[in-house]
């Protein structure tokens, strides 16, 4: 096997899909001043991918375009062998249905050079299922995207079952060259993290809903009113550390540890065994670094201003 | 009963409780230009008191202050019948102990002058449960604010089994006269709103940890540069609706309505019934007004660009 380009060296990325997302990321790799190489089998698919590409070209450029970066930089093929000519990078952003991904994968396994790593968007599928009739499956991984993924930082990598150690790695290492926020799992867990995280607060708001608790105006509104001015900046972890006063997180579980029994949702919480809360507790004290409480109450005071700001609340 | 202050010609408010929520709620009212008399009975309270309105005195500074608004507008009493005098408003925020605050209500609808609402910060407590020792129970009410309180606007109002409607109604526009983002609900749930939602969310977040499947910091991460860029302006079931594409949040239901029942999360959805169903279409399409996809789209990239921004992530 020809050795694979060093993550950094990345020029050429394929997008296979010129959906919304497979739109998104064209744009976002062409912002980025990568060859994008894409391809769609609907027959509109041209004109809907350079109008995604236009429409989010004002944001990419006020965010700032890199060196050389230009629309002209992509070329919409008509077939996929084409696509993943000389390209050093696929993602796949196909419709989210498991028998289609699987062929679309194989098939791209089959065109492309065999060094070259193929990325899945997918927010629902494990690779592990989706990777089955490559024959080389190794190089498929999921890289998953927020949307818009031309504006949201965050990508989570993770390989199935076939996937290679080396590929992970390597993913990982593209995506943060290519300017992303990367999480790297371990393991494959359905919904991923974040959307796991957002999935159980879109159940809950449903089930309020439901029940004539809450209206869809009152649930968005103790969100971006209320926590939502926070998690830009501290994530729910840090903004309960700091909920915890001086003590932190190690007081906060101490101490409101019981309130994990009341019923404020309808999800049962785990037991708070001694583990569960060290490494809760640690996992705050690390991510917090040299950060004191004091520290972590200022930088909270600043930021909610400045988001107050910027969204013309304050 | 003497009539009630109308709610935007409160002058005078008590602030009952001098730790970080009481002590952020006496900041705030200083800042919106009232008069604040506070009562702690812990022996360094003054002390303690005055530090927390300094330390939040320079972002409330950058926020800008009301006409006439200073820390001198502070009395800090020897006791709660001082506190209570001369005012039109008391907010309690003791800690979250029920039978401490029973007695302590009681202890201020017995000292207060009659036509006085007494709003109560509890997280956790229903009204109806924490009134009951009081002579006057039907003005007594939940104003739950959320951390800081002198910089987030939520405020969410309930009243128990015992509170008047026209005092749900008073405390609602009196927030509001006050500049807070006021959300009435008609019925007391466990949690409130906003909590419920951030609970399902820590919730699942701590099942995370506890299984293994991500780290405190991925936990973080894939919030504040994930969903959480979005959260401040449009929150999650607008969210929801700009991911249907022009469809909105019906094509979106319609759709994806099957992956309520992936294992995504730990909690379980509702089922999709059409009431639900329309009751989420409709919340949706009332809450974006008169903005178009296409508006909503263009609002969340401009917004996204000011967040990421104001933190430093552009």
């Amino acid at each position: 096997m020809s050795a694979r380009v060093a993550p950094d060296a990345v020029r050429t990325v394929t997008c296979i899909g010129a959906g919304v997302i497979g739109g998104g990321w064209a744009a976002y790799f062409l912002a980025q001043g990568y060859q994008v190489r894409a391809w769609d089998p609907a027959p509109d698919a041209e004109e809907k991918l350079r109008h995604l590409v236009d429409a989010s070209w004002p944001a990419l450029t006020e965010l700032g375009l890199a060196e050389g970066a230009s629309r002209d930089n992509l070329t919409v093929c008509a077939t996929l062998a084409e696509a993943v000519e000389g390209t050093d990078f696929v993602q796949e952003s196909a419709p989210e249905d498991l028998e289609l991904k699987r062929k679309l994968l194989a098939d791209i396994d089959e065109a492309a050079a065999e060094n070259v790593v193929i990325s899945s968007s997918t927010s629902g599928y494990p690779m592990t299922d989706m990777q089955t009739a490559c024959a080389r499956p190794g190089r498929t991984i999921v890289g998953h995207p927020f949307n818009p993924p031309y504006l949201i930082p965050l990508v989570e990598v993770v390989g199935g079952e076939q996937t290679d150690a080396e590929v992970v790695e390597w993913t990982s290492a593209f995506f943060e060259a290519a300017g992303k926020s990367v999480i790297t799992m371990d393991r494959e867990v359905p919904g991923f993290i974040a959307n796991r995280l957002q999935e159980a607060l879109w159940r809950e708001a449903l089930h309020m809903i439901n029940a004539g608790e809450a209206t869809v105006e009152q649930i968005d509104r103790s969100i971006t009113d209320g926590p939502g001015l926070r998690w830009p900046f501290h994530g729910p972890m840090l903004t309960f550390h700091l909920a915890g006063g001086q003590g932190g997180m190690a007081h906060m579980l101490d101490h409101f540890g019981p309130s994990l029994l009341s019923p404020w949702t309808r999800l049962d919480a785990p037991e708070l065994t001694k583990e569960l809360r060290d490494a809760v507790v640690e996992g705050c004290e690390e991510e917090a670094e040299d950060r004191t409480i004091d520290d972590l109450v200022a930088e909270r005071d600043r930021q909610v201003i400045a988001i107050l700001r910027a969204m013309g609340k304050a």
